[in-house]
């Protein structure tokens, strides 16, 4: 079902990090459902969690964690969210990461924990616990495509993105995998992507580096409009690129830094929306000319969110009106319906606040059969832009999230 | 497809109101699709209709002609939503007013256009021209439940209330008729409802008793979270009631239109809903010991929008899961998770932020397999309360936006 997306084709490791994944038989079907990367001493790591107040024990936990600690491994289980679990979720979460850390040789909180799959049932900590000294035992810098793998639930393609650029004649790495909002499952939720890189970075620069990584691509992706209890996305940085020191915390420097991950961000987030739950198109609605970006991410989400836009993409039906009303309920204040123009691909739909005189139906339709869309809505009040993108509603998305049952 | 909605029985009559339907042929397939309400000199007029910034041609009309005059006539057709249609759409309203007032000798601005159908096509103004002589001569008091099914688009049950109380010993009758958001040809929008009484009201009062029942009642509906480009509600009083001037204007006596008033919407909106696009299932989500009423209303509104909630009622799957994860993501600050409660009919599903003890799914699935389904979400921090009604989304609401074409 999986839009324009195949599985990456190898990953590049990044020095400093090592990855396992194994079957702790959290699934009835075995399959590895159970991951740790271990970071090398030194490596500096930032997270963003879910802002769902329901977060799920592991969120609590990883946050609180990440707060006191530096991080030496993570611990990911597919098959059981641990969300919706109270104290007792909260107890497991600690108890798994007790455990990783006896085998690791660190102190509890060095580990951070991460669960994905059922919402509302108790982690098998049994399972999860006699599972880890074969977990430690194949950490490998080669493991990337084994934990991309692993920590699918009901994507249909494994996700992972490598960069590698030269600063100062040094190769320095991003990878990074993730898995899909996909709901398919009735109690399953949760976007996961964890990144490395082996550039050094401190704390504060990583933060930042992350925040306005995920802001461009997690943060600007909808399949349906929920926020899961679970979601976060984990970048860490070993410091085993030789970079040369002069550079480092140079503006440069940090610039290709936000720009690399930045890029591998939103492959992976896209990847989400092409994997998406019954998902047949990939559409990119970009807003230009708002007064500022703000209001452009407010448009675009409301025209990506719609359940009649997006109907219509499915239908490849060039419904304009369905695009134009829900530009006019984004709520912006004093937006001069006249100035508005907007296009399906390269055709111009709507200007003056109705149908454009050259546009015709056989021209719109011709885009809308296409299986990779692009929106623009020009809002013709600034010079400030965002971009949203999205997956059409299908009728396997009903059947997928009203039918399937395990 | 609607869920416990039949047509109403008898409508009754509005002293000083006198309707009207007829075919003009906007319609393929004739049928009555053009409608008039004729008001007795002295009645007063209150209206609010869409937010949406592209709002058709007749709102924009409408709203300009009743803040200049008194309304004598509604002219309301079915088939074509006159919106998208820019400044033409505009003339083209004017116009069918224009030729309404000349046929009923009173001045254009004294009359309001309502249209409803396909956006994007211009009006066929010389159609409703022509049948305006044939609507103006069949204009009667009893001509409630014609136009119910006149301004019925893809509406499957045409829609009416009637309250009649006492007051001071003379019976005041309120009667209503709407036409559901049901947007299932792909083009087509719109919810419109037109309420008269017959009691003596002063615009400032008809104005307040109009706003407060529409903020309980249509603002509170949502089949699918897009706000049409047409939607207007429409109150009307005629002052032919003789309620005993001491009694006009009391606080018992505007206590007790306000009631009358906010309970035929209340029946009207709901009955949008019972006739939502697809719909198996009616579901009230009310959400009480909130801070204030915005914010139970928040949180009413996340549950009953989101498409993960709604498919699982559509399955009779009591995914609490799904309802928590909304709840969390509902935006309220400083939400304590572990005070919240969450009841489905009477059954307790979640509390302290995780599964009930007692809960069991056997329960849970009782419930959620009957066709009227109360959420209960108590916050556990406040007082206020809030409710909004909604439907499932099935795999009719897909087939029936994406598939269906003229």
């Amino acid at each position: 079902m999986a839009v324009g997306l195949k599985p990456p084709g190898t990953l590049l490791q990044v020095s400093g990090v090592a990855l396992a994944a194994v079957s702790a038989g959290i699934y009835a079907r075995r399959r590895p459902d159970l991951c740790l990367m271990a970071f090398a001493p030194g490596t500096t790591v930032a997270a963003v969690f879910t802002s769902n107040v329901f977060c799920a024990a592991p969120v609590q936990v990883a946050r609180s964690h990440l707060s006191a600690a530096s991080p030496r491994y993570c611990l990911i289980n597919a098959g059981n969210a641990n969300a919706g679990t109270g104290r007792k979720g909260v107890e497991d979460a600690i108890a798994v990461c007790r455990a990783a850390a006896a085998h690791g040789g660190c102190a509890e909180n060095e580990v951070l924990p991460f669960s994905t799959g059922v919402i509302g049932e108790f982690l098998p900590v049994d399972a999860i616990r006699s599972a880890l000294l074969a977990l430690h035992g194949r950490l490998s810098e080669d493991g990337w495509m084994d934990c991309a793998r692993a920590i699918m639930t009901t994507d249909t393609v494994a996700k992972g993105v490598s960069r590698r650029i030269e600063i100062a004649g040094v190769p320095v790495t991003v990878t990074g995998i993730a898995k899909g909002a996909g709901m398919i499952h009735p109690r399953m939720a949760t976007l996961l992507a964890f990144l490395a890189t082996d550039a050094p970075l401190d704390t504060p620069d990583l933060r930042d580096i992350l925040r306005g990584a995920v802001a461009a691509s997690f943060n600007r992706i909808t399949v349906d409009g929920d926020t899961s209890t679970n979601d976060a996305v984990l970048l860490a940085a070993t410091s085993k690129a030789r970079v040369p020191a002069t550079v480092v915390h140079g503006r440069p420097y940090l610039e290709a830094m936000e720009k690399t991950v930045g890029e591998v961000c939103l492959e992976l987030a896209q990847a989400v929306v092409r994997d998406g739950e019954g998902a047949t198109k990939f559409i990119t609605v970009r807003v230009e000319q708002g007064a500022n970006e703000d209001e452009c991410a407010k448009v675009a989400e409301a025209v990506a969110g719609s359940p009649l836009v997006k109907t219509a993409f499915y239908a490849s039906d060039p419904n304009w009106g369905r695009i134009l009303a829900a530009v006019g309920r984004a709520g912006l204040e004093r937006l001069d319906g006249s100035a508005v123009r907007i296009y399906l691909g390269n055709v111009c739909i709507v200007e003056g606040g109705c149908r454009a005189a050259a546009y015709t139906e056989a021209a719109g339709k011709e885009i809308m059969s296409r299986e990779e869309i692009v929106v623009r809505i020009l809002l013709g009040r600034g010079t400030a832009a965002a971009t949203v993108w999205t997956c059409d509603l299908s009728h396997d998305y009903v059947k997928i999230n009203a039918e399937y049952r395990s």
